[in-house]
């Protein structure tokens, strides 16, 4: 199956094609579209470490056509082997990343499908972990179209939105998360301008954002973070909507390092601050925004810049990939069944505590 | 008059010698340590517009020897012809850059001077301005000094500094304006951790502010400007000092973009925020932010990394490079004169009213 692209122009984010998982490498966008075979486990893991396939929903699907992959190598083992290869599997590529929930939470649902699965032989339970992969893909492509359906109110003809790092179509198989609304908007015909954050250190506002929003015709703007809070002291910026790579019980949620100051500069101005989430990024298992791992990653992010070293040598650096930004300051979570407002840990859990 | 560097590691700022301005490339920095001699009106402007020579206390020096350098052609002329030719190279020199107010103030000071001169030849008067860009170079030095005197309580051992950009020994001809007080602190012996946002699109922060205190031992950690919010939620900041380029009467201050989301966050968390000022940065004609003007950059400044092209061709961008902090947010201006604290209108101009 594979995903079409709602752009002409752009790329499927990935794609399973003769039992193998093809990805677009995004840390060479836009410069550069490669797309890249990944035909075992260390490939799919690596893929998903080094961010080449990257975005809460989509690290989902791309681990569930990994977990795919993953087991190819034991399809002539009996099915008891091969169970156990899979389980090993799952848990190892469940290590590629710590914050995103979509990744263990996608395991966890191809585990579950084949603990369901009654089959009794190998082959037939390597074919329901496709179906169950390429179910994960359909519904997520399903959640970003709810999603923006549910959204577009919230984009006014004229207004201004604000957005942080990608949970755009690039970050899912489907329209986006955060960018749902938006193209949900821009096929009513509404006339509206998006600023897209920069989101340093990896850029994926500047090198996804930005340019999957102007390969669809939408009017984009490019900031860097440190412009957001100056747009809205000028009243440029009427709505923030952000993506979101794991939301706790209580409304707490982490996305890309930088969403806290984007939330505490809308709070600030008195602006709606909005999360999209698709329910896959719910995790009632973490109370609260305190107990979310946040990754840490790799000093020359910091320190370099279009691979080049711009502070001295030696500099200490902090890079937490991601921040948490308490309930307090979310208006609302855009889910596929409607937009969900506070108080969240009860009003969550009503919408979604049984599918959990 | 050479300025002697307030660290053994580091060059000057900029120096007088031989009738010409030396300043360091602070683009090239910290790859490379480029020394510039400045030798007639265009490179000064160019020098100045194109960021080699920043900082606004910086700026204020630079022009004033600049003017120097700029009416060295005209030293053959005639007394009348030589002051026609000096108001008119400080106007052309007030051009470079906008926001900073130094600029303008000490380039009228410099006329200032040479109005009130009583000379009857055309080398006594340029004498006389040489003189006047002296003072203010050692003037500037002083400042600085007494910045860090009157800045050095706010850092606690085992507290943490946040700032943004370089208010730094590099933005100054002495120990910096925001540094001031962290050199002050370091000097004295405190043991104390600061964090220096990187400050994109230019990165002064990353190139100049971790170098310089790099460079003077200081325990310096360098993020991305994304990241400062989350280290105040991880109470690992308790005290923000940043530099200002222009303060109106009203104490609104306008400072690198980015410095209103710190300073957003720093209310947020009930961090006090603090501004080092000397009294050149004081506008008390402009009567509030909304009449500073902001300076609007070139695009590629935040479409490129390192030289190199991260977002997609043609997308729009915005690249202010100064935003606006209301009063409102301020804890204290560090002046020369001690802290001045609420209400900033009636306390600025108790303290300097008469100096403007």
């Amino acid at each position: 199956m594979v995903s079409p692209s709602p752009f002409q122009n752009l790329p499927a984010t990935l794609a399973w094609e003769d039992d193998s998982l093809r990805i677009i490498d995004q840390t060479r966008l836009p410069a550069h579209t490669l797309i890249e075979t990944l035909t075992n486990a260390h490939e799919v893991w690596r893929a998903i470490h080094e961010l080449r396939v990257r975005g809460a929903p989509a690290i989902g699907v791309a681990a569930a056509y990994g977990l795919c992959v993953a087991v190819q190598a034991s399809r002539d083992l009996p099915l008891d082997r091969f169970v156990a290869a899979l389980k090993e599997q799952a848990a190892y590529l469940d290590t590629a990343r710590p914050t995103a929930v979509n990744l263990s939470w996608s395991l966890k649902r191809m585990l579950r499908a084949a603990d369901r699965a009654s089959v009794t032989d190998t082959a037939a339970l390597y074919r329901v972990l496709v179906g169950e992969a390429q179910r994960i893909h359909h519904e997520d492509q399903q959640l970003c179209e709810q999603i923006g359906q549910h959204g577009l109110p919230l984009i006014k003809p004229g207004s201004g939105v604000l957005t942080h790092c990608n949970a755009g179509a690039l970050a899912t198989t489907g329209l986006g998360t955060a960018t749902a609304p938006i193209y949900a908007a821009h096929r009513a015909g509404i006339a509206f301008r998006v600023y897209a954050d920069e989101t340093r250190p990896l850029l994926q506002g500047a090198r996804l954002t930005a340019y999957e929003l102007q390969q669809a015709g939408v009017d984009v703007t490019l900031i860097t973070d440190s412009m957001a809070a100056s747009l809205m002291a000028q009243r440029l910026v009427d709505v923030v909507i952000v993506g979101t790579d794991r939301v706790a019980a209580n409304g707490d949620f982490a996305n890309k390092i930088g969403t806290l100051s984007v939330a505490i500069a809308a709070r600030h101005f008195d602006l709606p601050f909005y999360v999209a989430c698709p329910s896959s990024t719910l995790d009632f298992q973490t109370p609260n925004g305190r107990n979310i791992v946040i990754e840490e990653r790799r000093e020359d992010e910091v320190t370099h810049h279009g691979g080049r070293r711009m502070a001295p040598h030696g500099i200490k650096v902090r890079n937490p990939a991601f921040d948490v930004t308490p309930h307090e300051l979310v208006t609302g979570y855009i889910t596929e069944r409607g937009i969900v407002r506070t108080p969240f840990d009860a009003n969550l859990a009503a919408l979604f505590g049984a599918a959990a």
